[in-house]
């Protein structure tokens, strides 16, 4: 029955292609997933349903199933789910919230799925360090609740519930990264697992240290290449006395990217900055029964005291009058709050849904803040000459933004075409093309026009800790 | 004459001992200097004091000098150099302003001293997006006093008059880095040169990334034995529109040590928090002539708007009365407030003036803010009880102390053992055994002890980006 059922969905996957493909089929043979079943049991799954879960994210890539889901438990589990696929030479695959947006969880070579979504303790919180222990199957919502009761929170949030483990991944950032950092800037220390099981630890509950190498920041971004991470020590911050909110609609785009470079020039401390074009606001206005001025506006998020947050208003106010604002809607109540962050969180699915039945593609650049407004005045351009559906929404405190491009498959590859410009766009502006999406399957192009020789010696060190080439393959490189 | 001065200074330097030698001499051959020599004329030095001053750092480490050392100008240079020494296996090891504390420039195997004090240009100063270019020997003094004019500043000062590639090499940070965080947070990308003389450049000059691995963090606190940064991409701060400093003493460590804890917990945004023990007190009153009363310190400044300032001070003041503050001495003029700063910042020497002819060790422990005053107050137990003469001052707003101990040779045993149970009790306090200075020659045990199986990755890494061992062989590992 398992011979059976396994030589089908061998079958099935046998070629599956991809951005990048064909790829190899390296299947799980079945004296694996007998060893996995005699060890796990019903923790291993090779159905149909599960599999096909396992290898779709929300990204508009081909799904690839792997020919295995299995969920470990604990870090010794993982270690031997790892020795297994090292010595039968086993692609493994893990997979949290599966959010994200690269391919990064396809199977593009089949192989083992690795769940680690039943690995969800908040492991311990230590209020007084302001730091906290997590398993990487923890998601961000939940560790929001289990939070609450402490005055503390963990700040990076990528909207999506995604789990630590993967936030690690692929170096996760959002909306209160100009002010608390990326996941780079917020872990202190990892568990990992090597590929051939071998069980580290990395960092420490130090706020910094200069001994060796920082495999931490190594594996933060690594997207599941290089290990298995299944803990994270997370610093975390003090909720703050106050915050207000304010939306602030402008006339152009110019006008209100303008206001943002200057006030990040300026050094105010603002705890959100973020940008929507005024396809993204009309869209959210009908997604969301919102009455926002359909125009380019900021979200502007301070925090701190109240006396901190009514000087920094002053100056905000003072600043973007002089951008020619035409309204500042501030946020008198928790619940007005909430309305007003209700635009920016909607405006991915607002954004799908003006094109029914489409898939959407994301894009991803962040540049330099000082070539910020250029590069998106072009890109707006471009998009209304290109004739494509889309919206402009970003983190541009930081100098990352996003077009959400939602498309039929007849539009791939104008689609695609766009994508590409404004890659090249970024980096002719010194930017990157990934501000914290990551790499996945799907730009696999674009990290060798940004990194050029540097792409080698990343495959250098894949190839030293990664030998046989079993983690998350085909990913990066 | 060339093979005589050779010959003579090969067999001088051929049994060279430090903390774990003896080592190997793996002399520079003939070939290799007179090659040299053709490429660089004069810059090229076989000359016994200069090779003398290339083996010495300022720690209390045997002197270790290389055989020859050459001066590059470029990048380019500085790529053929290496090309030379991989074909001929020769040890390289960088050298920059030579202030160092953990044996990081001696040349243990003899070979190349890379001297990169020429490459001091700064090259390109983007003041809109808050960031500049500079070749990795530019000092830090060169540079605030080259950044002077446009109203920014680069924050990391690890007091030393370090140069910028070498704050790299060890991920400097300093007084300052409780509000702006350390090298890590404040370099956007690099130029090095790989073991075989390839050029590559990380990251960009966009202020996050998630493409690929994290190369630029990888090499910043690998002490060059990785690759030798030659440019480096640094993230500038606006000048803070005020400052305000105080010297607040106390009748104890603890209560020196729970006030700085409380005032972190509370995130209070101080931009400098350093502590002093009554001891270095005592030593920098002599030294520096100064009137601070002997009693434990903390010397906190805030930064930011007058208004941001007098709302902080007067809840820092609140909180240091509630741990019976015996006085605040705020700085009322720019010179008060140099005038407090000296005794922090004349430490260092004050110290070594405490035992005339004596060499030091400075410990470097970071700690959980939680573990911080325990692990102090057991720290300074113990300086009591061994006998020895040591002063206690550090970046406590990070967790981070040292422990200044000048030492005649005789009791030298003494002071490592001290040392030994120092790095123990941060250890078992979930800390680092170097906040800042790096491992070196000195703390390759300590690395081990803190990082156990971790630090078998770190050799696979450098074995596969340097297989022939010519960066900086016999650091870290």
């Amino acid at each position: 029955m398992l011979a059976r059922s396994l030589a089908s969905f061998t079958r099935a996957s046998r070629r599956c292609f991809s951005t990048e493909g064909p790829f190899e089929h390296r299947a799980v043979s079945a004296e694996v997933i007998a060893e996995l079943k005699a060890l796990y049991g019903d923790r291993v799954s090779t159905a149909a349903s599960v599999r096909e879960h396992h290898g779709t994210d929300e990204s508009y890539h081909t799904p690839s199933p792997p020919d295995v889901v299995v969920y470990a438990d604990s870090t010794e589990e993982v270690s031997k789910i790892l020795q297994i696929a090292s010595a039968s030479k086993t692609p493994v695959i893990p997979f949290g919230a599966g959010s994200s947006l690269e391919g990064h969880i396809s199977a593009l070579h089949g192989g083992i799925s690795l769940d680690l979504t039943n690995m969800k303790s908040v492991i311990s919180v230590e209020q007084e360090n302001m730091s906290c222990r997590v398993q990487c199957g923890v998601t961000r919502l939940q560790l929001e609740s289990e939070l609450r009761a402490t005055g503390l929170f963990f700040p990076v949030d990528p909207g999506a519930d995604a789990t630590l483990g993967g936030m690690v991944a692929t170096n996760a950032s959002g909306t209160t990264t100009v002010r608390y950092g990326n996941m780079k800037s917020n872990v202190l220390g990892l568990t990992a697992v090597m590929a051939d099981g071998k069980i580290i630890k990395t960092g420490s509950k130090a706020r910094k240290s200069s001994a060796g190498y920082d495999l931490t920041r190594l594996f933060i971004g690594s997207e599941g290449t290089l290990a298995v991470v299944t803990e994270v020590e997370l610093r975390l911050q003090g909720v703050p006395e106050a915050q207000k909110i304010a939306v602030c609609s402008f006339p152009t785009i110019q006008d209100a990217v303008d206001t943002c470079t200057v006030i990040m020039q300026m050094g105010i401390p603002v705890a959100r900055m973020e940008f929507m074009d005024h396809k993204a606001i009309e869209a959210t206005n009908s997604y969301s029964k919102l009455n926002n001025i359909v125009s380019p506006c900021l979200v502007i998020e301070m925090n701190g005291t109240p006396e901190e947050i009514e000087h920094h208003t002053a100056t905000v106010q003072a600043l973007a009058e002089e951008y020619s604002v035409q309204r500042m809607s501030w946020a008198a109540t928790e619940e007005d709050r909430k309305e007003l962050l209700k635009a920016r969180h909607s405006a991915w699915y607002a954004t799908m849904n003006l094109v029914p039945g489409s898939r959407a593609l994301s894009t991803d650049v962040c540049v330099p803040i000082s070539n910020l407004t250029q590069v998106i005045v072009d890109t707006q351009a471009d998009l209304e000459a290109s004739n494509l559906v889309g919206t402009i929404v970003g983190h541009v405190g930081d100098g990352n933004f996003h077009v959400m491009l939602p498309f039929l498959p007849e539009d791939e590859p104008a689609v695609r075409a766009f994508s590409d410009r404004l890659v090249e766009r970024a980096l002719a502006a010194d930017g990157t093309c990934t501000g914290e999406h990551g790499i996945g399957s799907g730009k696999i192009k674009y990290l060798r026009m940004e990194h050029g020789d540097s792409v080698d010696v990343m495959r250098t060190i894949k190839q030293a800790l990664d030998p046989h080439n079993i983690l998350n393959p085909s990913k990066l490189f």
